[in-house]
């Protein structure tokens, strides 16, 4: 496979055939938009992966089933609210989102997907709610796509998009992102909220596995508190308007899509993991010499959702002991004495052992606003990688208000 | 089995036949004490279970062995470091530590057990225990308890001590004890340190299988942050002073030795849960209504290691939406519209959606310093109780000075 050429820019460009809108309809208290909408002109094959939690939003519940259909003309989201936990009352307010979009649109409800995010088992507003997606489709543009990007945050501090481009039959097209997420985030199998769009023409099958082998990559190897939400869904809409041949497997520019999608969700899963609420450095703790990925991958976690473990990362101490203590509980198989632990290019510990780099030389890493943990079991070639932050008392202070 | 007439008293008060000493020997910055030494006259029956960390310290392997010999005479612990990861010479130090108690004492040194509690990965500094071992030996008491129940403490802020006593052969006999633990509890077949002592005579494996029994009931039913330690030991000691005839099952006061145990252990075990670093408020998780005991475990566990609920408790916002979404990515089988949650005797969540109850009423439950969550699944007859905490700013500050 040869190198495709990609290019990543850190903005969000609503590719050709798409329109976006944030507005702030009240829901939030400090008036900050709330409310966002993404409408493909053409209709879209459309891809999505959604929450494992077995207490689901009412949205994740609706967009599972419509994603059956396999095609999408809008995405209208709220902040402020996660419609969870609401029972029949939840489902039909979202049913409700979906229907008002599609009769100011002029669409079908079951090609309009909803997502909401903010705090669970409170009714939704609906009287905030109805006139906030008018004020949305009215205020639609191929220019919209940061007001959108804004009006789906919650506790994030910056606004988190990404927008690739790649040649596909000789002509370039775009796939663009934004995504949401700064606390509850240990998703598996999915994420919090992130909506990719391009122009590409891509076989729904296709869509669907290049969205999902990407999210296992990105989405799902990162972790601010190992709280996995009842609402993480991510939705990829492909508009076709590029007339490229068909994307899917056997085409030669397939490679370059499939590495063009991880790239985006790779950026968008980073800038969650360093925006993680209260967070001050952004950790990627590498597991190899594992039994197998998988064990690689609870090792990993254990270390990243260690309680202690994140906390430590708030100062400078470089407590290595605590990760020997978090991967000896881990469910992965450990041998003590031939644990390596680095920071950076440094050693900390060596088969299981302090390894003698004096203290001020990794307390000099953990300053930095980014490090890397290289953990190596030794006893196999299982490897993972799990990207995540510190644990800081901003991260207490918000979460205990009301 | 008829009802057993055990008192219990907020103490330690030390069985006959054994002595005590706590002292300063210095490995604590703070000059606070940090050696104890428990001190059986008579040769004891010895019963011990230990952390299932794949990572043990020092201590947890030499007393492992040892504890096949089933006689113990002396228990000797410092606080301050944990003599983990530190390799073969972390095991010479801990032996050194039996060596020199045993010398002193005229014991045989297998006789002797050792436990360390403190950071993990730093060298013993054997120049500063071995006086300290000295000073100890010198200062032991039968009045000792109280300051060997002192010197075992790191971020503990109150001691954490009890007695029990029972009619046994129509005496009474004593079961005294102490623990520690502030962080890094989440123990599993054992817990932190927590050292009883007993002049009952009973018989060995009758004792082992008492103190397993209990500790499953009590050190394992608590968590602080979900982190499992290196260190966690309990020891038990009895040294038949009371020359009561030998307990074990078919002696009729086996039920009341066997009640006996369980309350002291929880006692101790309430203490710990309640003295978790920073922690305002003990928080009981019972679940009901799992459709097995392991399941209901798993849920209460991922309830009780939220660290988005634990930081919810901190405030007096009743964030039940919070404790849904633990309980539905828990491995536990969950049917979001069968869950009730209560707080203490109000419901919040009935059915999987809000319950009704006004929430200045909850908050008013929130607001107190200890309460219960009271989680039914509606699925079976599987049930499971865990005791933790708020997770506070202070927990934060306190774990990532050096």
């Amino acid at each position: 496979m040869s190198k495709p050429k990609i290019v990543v820019r850190e903005t969000i460009r609503l590719p050709q055939g798409f329109r976006a809108a944030g507005v702030a309809a009240g829901l939030k208290k400090s008036g900050r938009p709330d409310l966002a909408l993404f409408v493909s002109d053409l209709p879209a094959a459309i891809a999505g992966v959604f929450t494992t939690n077995q207490v689901q939003s009412a949205t994740v519940k609706l967009d599972r089933r419509r994603l059956a259909g396999g095609v999408g003309r809008a995405i209208v989201v709220n902040s402020g609210n996660a419609n969870a936990c609401n029972g029949p009352a939840g489902l039909r307010d979202a049913d409700r989102m979906t229907a008002l979009t599609a009769e100011l649109l002029n669409l079908s409800k079951r090609q309009v997907f909803v997502c909401s995010t903010g705090r669970i088992g409170l009714p939704m507003p609906m009287e905030i709610i109805e006139p906030g997606i008018r004020q949305a489709v009215a205020a639609l543009s191929p220019r919209g796509g940061r007001d959108a990007a804004t009006a789906i945050m919650t506790t994030d501090t910056r606004i988190k998009h990404a927008t690739v481009t790649l040649p596909v039959d000789g002509r370039t097209v775009t796939l663009t992102g934004c995504a949401k997420g700064s606390g509850m985030i240990e998703p598996k199998m999915a994420t919090m909220l992130a909506f990719l769009m391009t122009d590409a023409r891509v076989y729904r099958p296709a869509l669907q596995a290049s969205l999902a082998a990407a999210a296992d990559d990105s989405f799902n190897r990162i972790s601010v508190d190992g709280d996995r939400s009842t609402n993480d869904t991510v939705l990829m809409l492909a508009n076709g308007a590029a007339a490229n041949a068909t994307l899917q497997p056997g085409h030669p520019d397939w490679p370059a899509w499939v590495a063009a999608v991880r790239q985006l969700t790779l950026n968008l899963a980073i800038k969650m993991a360093r925006d993680g609420e209260g967070a001050t450095k952004l950790v990627t703790v590498r597991v190899r010499g594992a039994r197998n990925d998988a064990e690689a991958d609870l090792a990993a976690r254990a270390v990243a959702n260690s309680l202690l473990v994140k906390t430590s990362w708030v100062g400078d101490y470089p407590n290595w002991g605590r990760i020997m203590d978090a991967l000896g509980y881990s469910a992965a198989k450990v041998a003590e004495e031939r644990v390596d632990i680095g920071y950076d290019d440094l050693p900390a510990a060596r088969g299981g052992v302090w390894a003698g780099t004096p203290l001020a030389r990794l307390k000099r890493i953990q300053r930095r606003k980014a490090f890397t943990l290289n953990i190596n079991l030794h006893l196999g070639a299982g490897a993972a990688v799990v990207y995540t932050c510190d644990c800081t008392e901003a991260y207490v202070r918000i979460n205990y208000g009301e």
